[in-house]
């Protein structure tokens, strides 16, 4: 924690959230920050990144700390810096001053953290800190995706209120888009002086790291997109090779922003990488262009899975009708995944609650191999973000598969998906606020036009 | 991990290390790696670091395995990446791939772990697999500063092994040490154009990344260098201040380096700064000179104290005879940290097993103000890499302190420290070879002299 502004709009908008989390559930809720985990050694640890929904309520990533909420008012446990603290970590605010800028109704230490009565909780990631849970509430903790009775009904709650943004967190997602926005363009420019992945990686960090931010997960900048978590970064770059880069920051208070461009190393596109290139745009602009209040968010990424198919048939790729194709998953021997997911305080957004906030109530993930990584199954609500990041890959694990090779064998043309052999992966995402009238994308400012990404990685 | 390279002189090195360990303990060890930790959900890690006991004598960084070690002879545990992993993550090489590159003489699924015997192990960070530890090993394990009976004869005959580095240690302490250097370069040549400490910060980082390697520890890049373990980077520079970085390399091997330097946000100190890091440059240079197999690390550090104290005599800081001022922790005032540690797999090396390698058998930390902090009180020997480290600090904690005030009220001239009011922390850190006929500086091409330091930045 750095600084400790009292900031009247922060503590007005923790308040509206508590007072709506009271109207939801009717046991106290207690929520723990977590504590650091260790690297090699005890005292080098990773990072400390508080648990989210502490985040949600309570404002500030306050580290071994515990807040109770109860009718709307949030009572702050944590312990004043030891004496010997200040020489290692300098002066710290005290345990009054932080209550203050987060409107907390009262403060006591850690050690008068005590469960009254049945009080509600969410498992944070730390197996300390879920050890402490236990102790306090005098009773095991499941893992939050297994969350029972009204830890259930907690988590539920939460789902429903941390589903749509207010302001503020609009506010934080877009400095963490702007610092995103940058560290792409910082990568795009860098190409052209780097001659391995991690260069590029490099100049993108090294933005979100200037503007005092982290990254909201393990940036993936790769000239194998192909993989899809792929977190190597060793490959020099060859100039036929596309570059994908899957970088986002978070800003401190914990908002996360998931931004994917794809550009040529070379600067300039292949023919072939350009058609497919535009495929995928087409993809990712009829998904964002379809976007507003009500709409089925599985029926984006069966629009995603639809365009993709047709331009795959438009190139000879793909042989069929588009909707018999998507039927049979054809589509998905190129796009594996999901079309996005929500974004919030986490990348994904409350993925520790397994698919509660992703999916509606009474659905389920669907085995079908085009919709099985499906993220997201809601209607869109007024103030969801969602990402939009539809992609193009041949995966050597899908593509060679024997069985897959057999039952699609029809509606591939093999010879002609041979001349697209340097279109190893694909990928463009942008982040989308749905707003009453159809949606604003907050990464708008980082062009996904082929030519504009072109000028940028020559400029 | 990354490529798999077969590589001879790895696995000659691999080799001796384990039949070194065979002669040393009696009984099988299984060693573990540990597993990734959770950030703010469970697919959302941190980047995975394998235990440094596990990479000393299996030279992977293999997340999730375990390796039985017993007559010189290594057995190696772990699952083959399942068949949906290669969508994800790519093609993985085999299990019986990697036994092959690190010289395994056998290989088996981790299911095939059992304890047929008494087995001593060394617990990990990760609480995920400590429980598997306990598990295999049908005991409970202590944490691995707490090592008892079999687990502590383990960790020691560990320490005499870790405690001097062979050839190929040295060889990737070098490479660390390389890319640390180019990092402090890179953020002194930034500091003109920088506005705050996160974009020095990110200067630096972004060569560690561009190299592909990792932070050894959470770099400290900071205007207030009087905060020890500052982790801060907010702080507009400004032209008086003195900007302190202690920024270290990690190989992907794993091994460490640990390197400050202070320099002039304006490029030149001020004649005050200057007159302090002269102090601390000529503590740094008698230690390092001094350094030869036999010496007493302890008496390194009341060298430095000594240097630093004869220092602020002669700048009118302190008064009175140097061994009398050392005596009484007078030096402490300003230097309250030990002259540094071991280095090797870890920054502060095996400090995963408390005081054990630290500290020479029978010797304890000192109640002594000025001898707390050290973690190294052992005789040198030939192949022993160490950090030398001495600092100035105006610590409000101790400096404020009204206690210490009067104590030493005598001895401190507290009109004339107001004059070196803009020198709020100074270190000076280099990684130091042991050798035979003395010492190798590691960190030798990263100037120290204060003309050379301004040069860099000016530059």
């Amino acid at each position: 924690m750095q600084t400790l502004d009292r900031n009247p709009s922060l503590i007005a908008a923790l308040q509206t959230r508590r007072t709506k989390l009271a109207a939801l559930v009717n046991v106290p809720v207690l929520l723990w920050s977590g504590s650091s985990s260790p690297r090699n050694f005890r005292a080098n640890t990773f990072p400390f990144r508080a648990s989210s929904h502490f985040l949600y309520f309570a404002g500030l990533p306050l580290e071994n700390a515990a807040i109770c909420l109860d009718s709307g008012k949030l009572v702050l446990f944590m312990d004043e810096a030891s004496p010997g603290s200040a020489l290692w970590h300098g002066e710290s605010p005290t345990r009054d001053e932080i209550a203050a800028a987060i409107g907390a109704y009262d403060a006591y230490p850690l050690a008068e953290l005590d469960s009254q009565s049945e009080m509600a909780t969410i498992a944070v990631q730390d197996a300390t800190t879920r050890s402490h849970q236990a102790r306090v509430l005098k009773r095991a903790i499941a893992s939050a995706d297994d969350s029972q009775g009204f830890d259930l009904a907690l988590a539920q709650a939460i789902v429903s209120l941390r589903t749509t943004h207010d302001d503020f967190a609009l506010a934080e997602l877009r400095k963490a888009a702007t610092v995103s926005i940058a560290a792409h363009k910082a990568g795009m420019a860098a190409t052209p002086y780097a001659r391995t992945e991690a260069a590029v990686r490099a100049a993108m960090e090294s933005v979100i790291i200037a503007n005092n931010m982290t990254c909201a997960y393990t940036s993936i900048v790769t000239v194998h997109g192909e993989v899809l978590h792929n977190n190597q970064y060793h490959h020099p770059m060859q100039p036929g090779d596309l570059l994908l880069a899957d970088v986002g920051a978070e800003a401190a208070s914990g908002w996360a922003s998931d931004i994917t461009r794809t550009w040529a190393v070379a600067g300039k596109f292949s023919p072939a990488q350009r058609a497919i290139y535009d495929v995928v745009l087409a993809a990712h602009d009829a998904c964002i262009a379809a976007i507003r209040p009500g709409v089925e968010y599985r029926e984006l990424h069966l629009l995603a899975a639809r365009t993709i198919a047709a331009g795959l048939v438009d190139l000879g790729i793909l042989r069929g009708q588009v909707d018999n194709l998507v039927e049979q998953d054809a589509h998905a021997l190129f796009f594996p995944h999901g079309v996005g997911h929500l974004l919030g305080l986490d990348v994904h957004d409350m993925e520790d609650l397994g698919d509660l906030a992703g999916y509606e109530t009474g659905r389920v993930r669907s085995d079908r191999f085009g919709l099985n990584y499906l993220r997201l199954d809601r209607p869109l609500q007024t103030g969801m973000v969602v990402t939009i990041e539809p992609g193009f890959y041949q995966v050597p694990a899908i593509l060679q598969d024997l069985e897959r090779r057999s039952r699609y064998q029809a509606v591939v043309d093999w010879d002609r998906l041979a001349q697209f052999a340097d279109v190893r992966g694909i990928r463009i995402e942008d982040d989308v606020l749905v707003t009453a009238t159809g949606s604003e994308v907050l990464t708008a400012a980082l062009p996904t036009k082929a030519e504009a990404i072109e000028q940028l990685v020559q400029s």
